[in-house]
């Protein structure tokens, strides 16, 4: 498996970074997740355009121009000799002396990871997956951005790893104010007598790509989709429950803590707009990547 | 320069991790600053018992047993052949493979790197430093427990560039409830009348070793200690104000902002405890290190 680091395409094995990378210890860096289907990447422009809202946001020079992208993720596809696959590019502040003040590192570490994509089974599509109301709130947009893709990712991490103590497949958490925020890694969104809800940016949430696409699609069909504010009540009282990010695109839920949403598995709205995503992925993929057709 | 890294000592260019250690890839992971006097820990014991706590608040298994460090610590020191020096003790989740689910990581990495300790002049001692009161407030607790001191570090970052940005030395952060907190990487006291005053745990901040100590010697010295929710008002009205932790010490604060703080240098209760911690830091140091006078 080949990595790609600092200008150069290293196997996994060497694919290490100094301890005194800041990434590594103070969590100073930024992330973004793309899929690529068949070597065409989805959405790329907006991934890419969010990756540099992180840097900027946390005052971080992505010195790796815009047309410089497309021939090291086509590359390490190719190396990688995958079609479809996850990567992932993590941008760290780089090596510096022990201290959190940035100026003590004089370049960014620059890292894209490959993985062959998940495959969910249409029976677990059809099932749905089981969320736990964790009792950890999402951080408070006062203290951090949650348009900030950030590698300081532990208060998602205690979310996760308490769903998966009790058993379920992952924790949504409330902000801090106790209203709907996200999942540890996706944006929620229910569906309440053939409208569409999700918790509006300003409760909290990353600005997630694929929420985005999904309110466009269902917006297309003719769902009105409503951003706002919202109680666990009133998602307790749904009639269909999903979530959505760049690896699940749209997974139902069946299952929040001891409550069955709706008929306890995906239901016709959730189809109807998992169905269209589908068959519109097309117009969202970008050109074949460099190398990854030759 | 030596690093101990999983059972190791490493020259510093060999000191790296995988890219795929979740410290780097998520920030997951905890930290324990220390000092060294003349090749003793400044209060071990109670450095130790944060780190197992901050271990044991995120679930992670700190395999090495409390008899294990000092070895560690002393060849360390040792090898860098330093007598007076700050440690950091990092534990992060490991490598595994992408994803936030902390059992993708088989073992923890251990990383100790020792560092010359920055001496301050007594010029700076007695002209204090100057905080910015940063509009980035420190995490919520209801996100993340300020009593995990973890590598997930950004929130304080993010204050830290700020206060660098208009040129103070450090920021001074408020609750999201907008009461005093703690600065990046200390606490804060003030006096007023003659009483200490430092912000409550439960006001979200980090226990600090060192604010107990000076609350201990404070209280011995007859200077009583109020701990509670304080505004920004109620510091810039303060007689005097300082900073601990493990680094710093007690170091004066002369300007918050554009509000000079009591006289603009240091005051004589902060005056008071600087030399009684001087005075009694000999208590509160452990035995030499094994291989440190070797």
């Amino acid at each position: 498996m080949w990595v790609y680091l600092n200008s150069r395409f290293v196997q996994k094995k060497h694919a290490r970074v100094s301890v005194f990378d800041h990434g590594f210890l103070y969590g100073d860096g930024v992330y973004e997740t793309v899929r690529v289907y068949q070597g065409r990447i989805l959405l790329w422009e907006r991934h890419l355009a969010r990756l540099r809202q992180s840097c900027e946001l946390i005052g971080l020079d992505l010195y790796i121009q815009d047309d410089e992208w497309m021939p090291i993720l086509g590359e390490l596809l190719v190396r990688n000799r995958l079609q479809d696959a996850g990567l992932r590019v993590t941008i760290s502040r780089g090596e510096g002396e022990m201290g959190i003040d940035p100026r003590l590192c004089a370049r960014p570490t620059v890292v894209v990871m490959a993985k062959p994509v998940v495959m969910y089974s249409d029976h677990q599509r059809e099932q749905g997956i089981v969320l736990h109301v964790s009792s950890v709130r999402r951080n408070s947009q006062l203290a951090q951005s949650p348009q900030i893709k950030s590698i300081s990712f532990l208060n998602n991490i205690l979310a996760k790893q308490e769903a998966v103590g009790v058993g379920a497949d992952d924790a949504l958490m409330l902000n801090v104010d106790g209203q709907l925020a996200e999942c540890t890694t996706s944006n929620i969104f229910f569906v309440k007598n053939q409208q569409l809800h999700t918790p509006a940016v300003e409760c909290g949430i990353l600005k997630g790509i694929t929420r985005d696409v999904v309110m466009e699609l269902a917006e297309e069909q003719g769902v009105s989709v409503e951003e706002g504010r919202y109680t666990m009540e009133q998602l307790f009282q749904a009639d269909e429950c999903f979530i959505t990010n760049t690896g699940v695109e749209i997974m139902p839920i069946s299952r929040i803590g001891n409550c069955q949403i709706g008929q306890g598995k995906r239901g016709p709205v959730t189809s109807v707009l998992l169905k269209v995503f589908n068959m519109n992925v097309d117009r969202y993929l970008g050109p074949c990547l460099p190398a990854s057709n030759s």
